[in-house]
């Protein structure tokens, strides 16, 4: 959830707990495909789980932020698969089977459909886990319901006519945490702050600048890591770059902006303190583009305000889009399975028209100090 | 909630609950309206308190099956009401205001509109209510949430657009559990004998049979009972009809089927049997009218097993259908506040096609005697 | 719960709801106990669950005022077992396991220590559900901890050291919902005025004066029914004893009480109407007995006030005592289970002096109209 | 709650949601009591809910960790008074009633004991909420019910008798939650581990020895800082201790016990890789202290195991006792208030003997590396 306690202050769940309930849904499917016939070997069911319990392993702290700042385009996904095949080989290949699960290159596709798909149990469990600790209750939805409907044909999850209205549900519910939660404008707000605090923290270490950091946190500060070097794992300062980044936290990350308060450097020391001191930019959020000549006006009013030059306007102002679409139609498909056999994508079987989930809706927004104050 | 506690067992709850629920929710609306300005006077707080704890008073026990049945043509609404001019007798006109509130009479409108309309505390609390003792999580709504977003305009309630995903929230929790709690089939099954007994019960009376029943359903059973009989309050063996209707509760209907069991009758003592004893008929369900020759055939099989005239059929094969609308456009509507001032419908105003949800659907239903074993 | 929906609204839930829950509890400790090793055979699981399921079916409506009224002397464990054999013709023997644990002549003692003893999972799952429709939130349990510390040793019950503290807060747990709910002073109030309506009806019955009532009820007023008859199951009018007892239901007596209001004597009418009308009597309660001259004094002025005879005060004026106590040593004990293997029971294992939960604590109560203004 | 996560991976609260939670209950206190008729002023109020928000202010991160090892003798209460006379000046006086209350110099003494006495604000806020997270539901007690019984008599806080059960479930419920969850044994293992860590740190750094730490951590690794430099808050390398010591938190101590466990120190880099990768100390517990020589043969082992000295077994092996009181009698009792007027000590009140909750229990435990693998 990153930042999101500070708009949500009971927000303080952590992914170990997220992992644990994914886990526990996970056997709760195999359980329900189990009674309904399908046959699901022990090894099968062990494997499934470990590829559940593994999914997020690669996620660093806070992080989208990390991916947008220290680590740029290195997804979680690929950091998830490299730590499996090291667990692998520490443990001699039994983590064979939840590899290729993972990788979706195991036979009974569907097991992959429960990691990873439109509703698979990494879903079922934070949508709920996120309501309850957010305190949001709409998205609240009745996983213990879906999974009891949860069937299989032709190797793909289904889902039972009779739990029609829990699916319509469960895609409202996901598409409201999206714009109540995960893109709630405060927590972009703050999260902008953080992407900007570490980009300019990298850039002020590689043109050789002294911060104070972690061990860990420097080495991501004072060297490019390419996605190769994660995996060739490539040594840092000795150590490999995927055992630094596992040691990675978010302490490392705190501690590292809080200590830049009293940096030299006018703009790290600025980010860090609005974040540490929960002094967030105003954001401003809506349906269509800023207008071009508006954000200029900004970034004129920012320069002098700060005194800063141009190319150092965007840690100061943030123009971007962010979108949100709760059933994706053209990827895997929701199924679901009629009393006499049929199968439909959930977009046909439903009475309403659901054609609004499955729209990419696209909302632009707009940030800066709150000083600035432009109305 | 009628005899939906024979598929949920848990949903025992009563009106009397649901009363003080709404009551509670109405002082909340109040309050909040209040705090964003809008003058309510004490006694119209109080006037609108009272309007919502008695706005169901008139139901009387199996509400939609009586309507059906002993008391045809009578409604709920038109009940409550001539309960409260007789209590505002009793009061001294102290329920003058509630009764103009409840009436749409009242200059200050919107106070109708919290005790009746499309987002309602009678709603607010039902919903959340009966979806916590059916266990049917889905139906959750944040009644909290969307009352601290109401608001009037043009002494119409409006919501405030940072509500919007509430209210498509609850909207489609109200659809969701109208097919999955209010119209179950099971349910519809078991009010369909319950009618069955008591039209039954009624006929028989009107023909002088004699028939067990407490002094109050006597009253109903053997007196053909018009509305304006009750507003007249014109008498039944000695009593007004209004407060012979007050005094009917679920026992006296309970108690009464339970007897009929043994009546000599052979349709009515079927009939009270099989809601006695759980033996509910068989109900199919489906999206289009069911054939004319098939409803037939099931017709002819009853006539033969039963051996009863063409007459005594209704009683033992109901066709029919329902229908669910969460939303009705044509009423009064959902309005959205955006931030600047401007009013929206909340169909035009989401970002998602709720065109559904305003659309009626219809579904048809068959049922009929278990032991006919037709496929 | 019998009237206690009077002063706790929401406390509308069934025996039914109730016998599932135990259900599921014996499941649970079924599961735990067979983890930890010991043997129960699947038909020794099932007859458990059969005993739980149905321990309770001999309670009649209202069951301990029935048992002091019209129905005097005649214990629901007694109906139940005559209701278990009963069922056992029907289904051909089937439930003789059951039977024998349910009267503890079945060799695996600890059997029938989970279907009745001082840790049973009939208390374990009515404590935490009363707790729960009262919102009196300090009765909740943690059942399903108590569950998990459940072990055997010489064919007794006992629970692992590591659950004492639940222990020991489920007979605090047990003494406060005893105190606050199940003997609530309005609770006890309007229980009284039911015994003494329906003893008076009884009384009226056999002097021979009409009553309304619905048949069942009819044959338990105009008839004494001794213990003997249950279990001889002599007829009363055509039907088995046994049978129109278990047709009685709520249903019964409260159409029954509510016709009494009009009725010619004008002491039931009395007593019905304070019972329908919620008009109950004026209860005090203390530690000590009342004295009897105060006692007297107010049987006085109601004979005066509601011009009746001495013989009729009774109907009108109780004075009785109540008692609890959460634990009792000197019956089944709660065995706690050492590390070491020791057993000691709870009251000298715990740290703290339990010896108040062991000892009953009597109160005095007496209960008259709220009319005759004493103070 | 310390390091409780590491056995209840749900108890990630923080301390500042305990804040809103214990504000939200100190102004039901008041209103409770303004309602019964007690005059509260309006700055009364405010300056009661300022007392209590900051009460816990100076709570350093892993609180009583740290007063036992980098900060020792500084007690929490005192750095809170501080902190609050800091903001007293910052505010111009504005908090001076504030600190009158929690300082107990303000004559409505009651007040006060809502911030800090036996049924505190503080207390009932904090047993719910640790008891909610860590999923030990018997810990839950009504905070809302003992409020609304709470009254003033001679300025004291006193519980109407109707509350009596509330208060005694709330006694058992605070001395459960100490045994369960505070003084959870493996918590124990953890936070003396830490301890050691801490200490070993600082023992090292005061030795000249590098160590990796952020800078305000730093400032109290490398000096001694005493209650008289926070008071005076002379400055450490240019900063004000008291400012120093505000700028501690979690990520601090995590992100520094992280990097030590590649320092050379052998102890020190021992104690943080079994705090990282929580391989924790084994821990025994029990009622009578542990034997000397058998104390003394485990420190021998561990000598000889590490190849250490004498002076450094106190890292490894801890042998200590922990005491448990959940109603202290001979400080501020608790009282009683029955109906005639009279006041009572809830010892004397209650009729079950609770003098086993005031006697203070007091268990003793021994803790060392798992891998002695002593029995």
């Amino acid at each position: 959830m990153g930042l999101s306690y500070l708009v949500f202050p009971g927000a303080n769940h952590t992914r170990f707990e997220h992992a644990l309930g994914a886990l526990y849904l996970m056997r709760s499917a195999i359980d329900v495909l189990r009674m309904k016939g399908h046959e699901i070997s022990e090894e099968e069911a062990e494997s499934a789980s470990i590829a559940i319990l593994l999914h997020d392993i690669g996620h660093g702290p806070f992080s989208h932020v990390l991916e947008n700042s220290i680590v740029p385009g290195i997804s979680h996904e690929c950091i998830s698969l490299l730590l499996m095949e090291k667990m692998n080989m520490d443990f001699s290949g039994k983590l064979e089977m939840a590899i290729r699960i993972f990788k979706d290159e195991y036979p009974k596709k569907f097991l992959h459909q429960l990691v990873s798909g439109q509703l698979d149990v990494d879903r079922l469990d934070y949508l709920s886990r996120d309501s309850f600790f957010t305190g949001v209750s709409e998205g609240i939805i009745s996983a213990e319901r879906i999974i009891k409907m949860l069937d299989i044909r032709n190797d793909q999850l289904v889902v039972e006519i009779k739990g029609i209205y829990s699916i319509e549900k469960f895609l409202i519910a996901r598409r409201l945490m999206y714009w109540q939660v995960y893109l709630h404008k405060t927590v972009l707000s703050a999260e902008h702050l953080l992407v900007g605090a570490l980009t300019r923290a990298k850039e002020l270490a590689l043109q050789g600048e002294y911060l104070w950091a972690s061990p860990c946190l420097k080495s991501f500060l004072y060297n490019r890591v390419s996605i190769e070097d994660f995996k060739t794992n490539g040594p840092v300062e000795g150590t490999p770059v995927l055992e630094l980044f596992a040691q990675l936290d978010d302490s490392d990350i705190m501690s590292g902006v809080k200590s830049w308060c009293n940096h030299p450097d006018a703009t790290l020391s600025y980010l860090a303190r609005c974040i540490t001191n929960r002094n967030l930019y105003k954001i401003k959020i809506r349906n269509k583009p800023f207008e071009e000549n508006k954000v200029e006006a900004i970034r004129q009013k920012i320069e002098k305000y700060f005194g800063i030059g141009h190319e150092m306007v965007k840690y100061y102002l943030l123009s971007d889009s962010i979108t949100n679409s709760a059933y994706n139609k053209d990827s895997q498909k929701i199924n679901i399975l009629f009393k006499n056999g049929k199968i439909s994508d959930i977009n046909v079987a439903s009475d309403i028209n659901l054609s609004g989930l499955s729209e990419t809706v696209r909302k632009y927004f707009i940030c800066y100090p709150k000083e600035l104050d432009i109305k």
